[in-house]
């Protein structure tokens, strides 16, 4: 156990969906990492559930093939992999009828006094249903949780009922919906920039920053999820989420305490402070746009109908949108956010912006002044970078040079960073709801990208096309191009 | 010859003191190195003057001797040596009679309509003298300047008159007192940080500057300078000029272009808006010492006054100041300055000492919040470091940490700095002052030191003493801690 590892208390780890993808790729490997670290203590326990009729023992091979496939060779580590199986067990059952939440009951038990989360790792569809039993069964402790897994209903509509369904169960205090892009790096690293030093707060607003582009970019198409994906598109999977998520964490004013319902009240007024778009402006503010055929990374790739089976489609697979915040800190500086599946590479970073020196008051000789950028990376390598212009190091006049100065230092420290799901999980441990979203964060969020759905639909608007491997239709470059900025990777 | 050198127009250099010490230590071997880059024409030609009755063949022997002895084995190249040698010449001439004077002219006549540069490497006494030869001779060409080396008098009158005498000869726009501080990369650092960036000028200001600190240390004594140091002092060798331009350089507002008249009248009003400290407050703000017998390195160290052969002495070796700039941007921000011989190592740099953040929204798990801090180094290894705090990188909470970030980045371009004197003498044949002092500025530095002295003799405020090889006397300490701060090297 390492020195700045602090072991979280006991709980029972109930996973619905246990034997799915998210508990195979993301959930099992993410636990056994921490229980590697040394932080998670000896009587902990993680439970499986779902429908299918599994034995403890086959759930076992279940996790140990999760593990052989989804952690590295250098962190395998047989007798940690072992007290980790140990931990684990398996129950099934099923929303949708009472058979074995009895045996989940008397499982519990054993544990009454611990933290007890329930992790939601299915369909929305069964939040209500699982919840319902959960309380039926008496599973609620004053100690339980619940973790809801996105997406969050397609609408403010469709949310609100299952935040409703949720919360007839648990309370706000017991509700942890998790966010991934929360638990990076890079973001607790934006966090501990602007509120942890005396540079760059003063300058975090309009009077210094020119712009901020959000970029969520994907180079896989939507394979075989494509029947799930075209009942969503990319601003419902992508952009109401992670990107607005982002958006309030660069944005938020600071925070009386870095604790959760401080930092989500300041989310919450920068959601609420986006101007609308609407019927009025969508065709100005918005572009939305399906791949076609195209090469990513030197090979072919087919194009969204292709991969989706079907003649035509009404959904996006990009989307890029010209976001204003309507407040004194903001207001006049433009948000460029943007997502898409099948574009030239995968990347998702924040990229602020600084407007040009005031004055120049260095000659021709000096060359061009570079603009001020702060990059914070969060895939695919995380990290944070300052761009500054200095003098050209060596003999000669004044000549100007813009540098990248690494501000995350990983490297330099050797420590690989965590998958954002061992933060997570562990903040859901020790109850710290700060990186997790409140339900009226998710209600305006969707109050903002609702009427953008409806003015597509009213307007008609134009579905752009892209070849896959691109960087979107030209009408998002357009887009930005009219206010006279380019995209980050253009201005490279 | 480098693609980023761009040669200089022909020029004949004559220099005063051309058999002294820093011809051979420093003007030869910069004029060599920047022969060697190709910045120096074919014809530029430069001619050794003194007292000493040599032939050229002799002074050829001197400048060999010096370049082997002062340049470092990987730059002596024998062709570009010889080619050096060849461009010098030497002839003897004394202020004191009209010898040698007209053999001068005559050699400079051969380059009358190029640059011509005086460089006067001698005693101050001697610049009066040897403008008036150089007048009487009509060695003034339209294209002359003339470079005055330091000390420029001991007080504002004896500055005044050494200044009035060469102004009989020289036009102010042909006078280049040279302060070799100003040459160093780390100042032209300051520049492209401060003029550069959009991210600096904004908190560079009393709202977000805690306390600026100016060390330049010697660990060296008086040597055999002990004669003449005794007659001038720490205030008049080193704080007066190197120290306060500096705090200029630092200080000062925007110059609307970085040009020698825009920067010196922002100079300038940093030196007049110094608060002025005389016989009221300078037991207060300021500290005098003399160092002791003691160990430098490892090695015992003489006491100032064993150095000096004398049993006396009112001359201060170290001095501390508390100074204050009654302007808007600086009102109420210390800048502690100090300089010494025998301290505890030879460090010149400059301290930003930022304001703690506002408030931490962090609790007490995440740590210290550091203020940020950048530190300019310019001896003895050039250098810009910034100081951020940002999330300790790896698993766990949000621990945070102060990490150094390099801003000059010469170890990574591979390019070793140029020695001051490289870029400062260019700049003399390219006739650019920017980095030049001017004389009302020379006035103004006396004008806020000469009272400082004129109390220390009123009050006969306390000589104190420091060991060799420490940092100066205990009354330094007190100086910063009265105000809650901490010398750098106390706060690493």
């Amino acid at each position: 156990m390492s020195s700045r590892t602090i072991q979280v208390s006991p709980f029972d780890l109930v996973v619905f969906g246990g034997t799915g993808d998210l508990a195979a790729r993301k959930l099992l490997p993410a636990l056994y990492h921490r229980d590697l670290a040394g932080q998670i203590p000896d009587d902990a326990r993680i439970i499986g559930v779902s429908r299918r009729p599994l034995s403890r023992e086959h759930y076992s091979t279940f996790v140990r093939e999760s593990l052989d496939q989804f952690v590295k060779a250098a962190d395998k580590n047989p007798a940690a992999i072992d007290r980790f199986v140990a931990r684990t067990d398996y129950q099934p059952a099923d929303a949708g009828s009472d058979e074995g939440w009895s045996e989940l009951a008397a499982l519990l038990a054993a544990g009454a006094e611990r933290v007890r989360a329930f992790y939601f790792a299915v369909s929305p569809d069964l939040f209500a249903p699982i919840s319902q039993r959960i309380r039926q069964f008496g599973l609620v402790t004053p100690q339980s949780r619940v973790v809801l897994e996105k997406p969050l209903g397609k609408n403010e509509e469709s949310a609100r009922a299952v935040n409703d369904a949720v919360a007839e169960v648990f309370n706000e205090s017991q509700v942890f919906r998790i966010d991934h892009y929360l638990g990076k790096e890079t973001v607790q690293n934006l966090m501990a920039l602007r509120f942890a030093n005396r540079l760059f707060e003063p300058v975090w607003n309009s009077t210094h920053i020119d712009h901020v582009q959000i970029t969520v970019a994907e180079d896989i198409g939507v394979g075989d999820r494509g029947g799930y994906y075209d009942t969503s598109g990319a601003m419902r999977d992508m952009l109401q989420n992670h990107i607005m998520q982002l958006l309030c964490l660069t944005a938020m004013e600071p925070p009386d305490a870095f604790e959760a319902d401080a930092v989500r009240d300041e989310k919450l007024k920068v959601l609420k402070a986006l101007k609308r778009i609407d019927d009025r402006n969508a065709e100005q503010m918005t572009v939305r746009a399906q791949y076609r055929a195209g090469s990513v990374g030197g090979k072919s790739a087919a194009g969204y109908l292709e991969d989706l089976g079907q003649d035509q489609s009404k959904t996006e697979t990009f989307v890029a949108i010209r976001a204003e915040i309507a407040n004194w800190r903001w207001a006049g500086v433009p948000f460029f956010l943007r997502t898409g599946k099948r574009l030239a590479r995968r990347t998702s970073e924040i990229v602020v912006n600084f407007r040009p020196i005031s004055h120049n008051i260095f000659d021709q000789t000096a060359g061009h002044v570079s603009q001020n950028r702060l990059i914070l990376r969060l895939q695919p390598d995380e990290g944070v970078t300052l761009e500054v212009t200095i003098k050209d190091p060596g003999p000669g006049g004044m000549r100007l040079r813009s540098i990248p100065l690494d501000m995350s230092f990983a490297e330099t420290f050797g420590v690989s960073n965590p998958d954002a799901y061992e933060r997570l999980l562990m903040d859901v441990i020790r109850g710290n709801q700060t990186l997790f979203m409140r339900a009226d964060e998710v209600a305006a969020a969707w109050q903002w990208v609702d009427p953008i759905h409806a003015a597509w639909a009213h307007n008609d608007q134009r579905m752009h096309t892209y070849p896959a491997g691109s960087w979107g239709p030209s009408a998002s470059v357009a887009l930005i191009e009219r206010d006279g900025r380019s995209w980050f990777e253009d201005a490279e």
